[in-house]
């Protein structure tokens, strides 16, 4: 996020900028350290909640962070929406959303039980990590990866879409062939064995109990086992054309024709290819 | 599907062609967005009914939303072999095959009991949707993967004859290991083990108790755990290749030498490589 | 198997050389489907046997079966011995071997009870399948596989010593944390547990029942899945390899330059890249 | 390792330094196989330990036999530190921490019941057996693979944590969803679960009872089988690329011009590219 034009502003307002959204100063660094630790420490009060002997041990103490950290946030909350050139534009940016949902789920609780597992969604806020981390490098990654992934989506989604029919269908016999014994009662219930086959994770807490249901089951497998190479051709293919031109972009970009401007040379060339001047 | 000629036709038939066969005007795109939605119902009222609870309790409803479904892919069905101008080639292109299955089930049901069931068929009609999203896009993906599974099908044939000879081994060893314990009752179902195991799916419905079992278990799914590369190998190599191939051609096609018209230069040719005439 | 020197052999095994180990006669064609079906259901009679109510309803059946089947194949063996001109050469031949050992299990039961199950064996005979299917493009598909996978054998083996060393460790430490419970009554035990997760397979049988437990069994399994990467990357950058390897050779070999001898020239090439002359 | 300078040392530790650490003479050779086995035969034994039935029938034998291979590993460490010429470079290698690690737990038993089994540690040192084998071909592959794996470290690390993320989100989801049934007592167990599933390991000790749990759990399900793609196109661009720069640095280290002495020619190539001057 760029500075924003603070002429008109107090500078109060200037410095809680640099140290609530920069990462740069001390400040900044120091202030974003905290609230990680604060977010992670919310998570894991919310996790250990769900026990109950935890639970019923340390009620209190529970009751106490929880509040104390939403307060926490929702003062942060509002610092970030005063202090921001445009709280427009970062009340509607994807961290903004987050940083709200984050501090909602506990005043809910206040109208709604049990919203408070909301708060989980606090942990997507943890991605800050990367920003503080000065993650160019993590950076560059995800983004090779989000963009394999991206260029690939199509694909996927034809992919899946055949796999879900496919499912469709082998659930559907199966609930023929097994007949409401050893858990195939309904087609729902066999569309989602069939898709735990397919994707060999595999439960157990379905399984085919006819010689016909385990050799329909066997064959499930082994298409399932050839399918599943499928999205990683895919995204493997994918991959290796964006690493390629990340490094093509890379290194075309560092040698130009000093007579002609063309950049994109071979290593090793030693005159432009394009009007033959010595590079 | 172009559209056939039509001079011979009377006006109505020809209306039709465009709303039933077209997708590419309003009435078209309609007709076939309420046609998926008709295949989507027909398909949950079949799977919802399979549950006891519902099917019990709402008995009537599935008994009309079938028929009701029937009659009207019945009518549809019809109306595609009157209005086409090849009604023959229609019946027996791969979408005139299911569209027929799909109607057939509900009638089978006067005469054969539990047939309903096949009615799950129609679900292979929602592949027409990608004929609605106008999916140029989703059909060359999905010629991408059909013809890097096709290029690359004697090799996965090849894997699973060897795979399956190694489950057919190892099942029988294990048969003769476990001796009809924890479930290793017979040698098919010591092979249905095998398989279950080798896929990595691993249900738990059987599994090795003695030490010796569980050690060459182990074997196994060690050997599982390598030979899963060898599909994904074969899957991804093909993907890579039918891209690149896909991608030259793209390329290939726009650079074309005026003065020879031999096609397929490199991006930073100034000369064709054919007759050296400048680009 | 190219024929060998008949100059001093009578012509009768002449012609049951050409019928017994060729494949391009009719005889010879349909002396191996017949031997496929033999084995085909030998195989099938031995596991069915294994199932006990089977073997109960059709005990006579099945010895009369094994020992018919039995009997046949060690006179096709004998044939074998007596036709080919290097009897040796043929007896310690992977079919050779494989031939025999599908013969003496029957022979076996005579002396040893539960010898029977080694018939099995006779399933890898089912591999001359491709002999018959005149499988130029098997074999070379298979031999481009057994090559990829023979190239990467060193990464293979040095991956998986790997794993093995991985999961001995992994298998100690929740022997200790576990402490007996759950299925984890002794370190073999869990380190065959190590490898049901590390390879993804999960049968559940034994699983982690603390929360520290389930804690190192998560990040066990997080490491199965980012290390089951390696298996796959590797072989599939050496098909990868294997595929353009072919590729080239073959292309290669087929454009020569006349005036010089040299091969390998780019398709689109119109001079010689050695000579200059032209293609 | 190189050796060391040994001018002013004894006769003796000259020659007991080529038999513990060289691997080149015959009594270098048989000394590091009889330590090979002495660690099988020890981490063996205290394998057998653990398991119920065997320590009880044979607790003499295994107590002899840990301490019988505790000193004699502890001999052997001393004599390393005794022999070569930076006893602390040895030290604090990697081997050298390993070596003395797996002599401290038997000691500790003295102190600490249940320290014996740290012993396991001395399975790390079975590591060395790579030495033996004259492993160059072995060291050079296992450095393509962890070049490969560290290279791709950065992306990896960002997909853990997605998937950490991940897992986090739909644990808690299923745990508000299946509301401590099934198995869903906790959020921490949800999130075990969750990781069990993505994974595809699927023990099936925790599995959803609800529609709606089997609905959200197939979903997880499709994810995990669509991301388990990224690692390995990750691992696999990385090993192609690795091995790529094997082969071209060596292939280009073979042909060198002679007069301008540049290397990394083509194969074909007939003039150096960078003088002209013929290869």
């Amino acid at each position: 996020m760029s500075h924003p034009d603070f002429k008109f502003l107090p500078q109060l307002r200037k410095n809680l900028f640099v140290i609530v959204f920069g990462t740069d100063t001390r400040a900044g660094k120091l202030f974003d350290i905290v609230l990680l630790w604060a977010i992670v420490l919310s998570v894991l009060s919310v996790m250990l909640e769900s026990v109950r002997e935890i639970r019923e041990a340390y009620a209190d103490l529970f009751f106490i962070s929880e509040w104390f950290f939403t307060i926490l946030f929702t003062i942060e909350y509002s610092l970030r929406i005063f202090i921001t050139a445009e709280p427009k534009k970062y009340a509607f940016s994807f961290f903004g959303i987050i940083d709200l949902l984050a501090t909602l789920p506990t005043y809910l609780t206040l109208f709604v039980a049990g919203g408070s597992y909301l708060i989980v969604i606090r942990s997507i806020r943890l991605l800050r990590i990367f920003r503080i981390l000065k993650l160019g490098r993590y950076l560059r990654e995800a983004s090779v990866l989000s963009n394999a992934l991206a260029a690939s989506r199509h694909k996927i989604l034809v992919f899946l879409g055949a796999v879900f029919t496919l499912a469709m269908i082998m659930g559907t016999l199966m609930y023929m062939i097994e007949g409401g014994e050893s858990g195939f009662t309904s087609i729902p219930r066999s569309i989602y064995w069939a898709i735990v086959t397919i994707t060999t994770v595999g439960y157990g807490d379905i399984a085919p109990q006819t010689i016909l249901g385990q050799a329909v089951a066997s064959m499930l497998m082994l298409m399932g086992y050839a399918i599943i190479a499928v999205p990683t051709g895919i995204v493997t293919t994918e991959i290796a054309q964006a690493e390629k031109n990340r490094k093509k972009k890379e290194s075309a970009a560092k040698r130009e024709c000093i007579a002609c401007g063309k950049i994109g040379h071979a290593k090793d060339a030693i005159f432009c290819k394009n009007c033959a001047a010595k590079l």
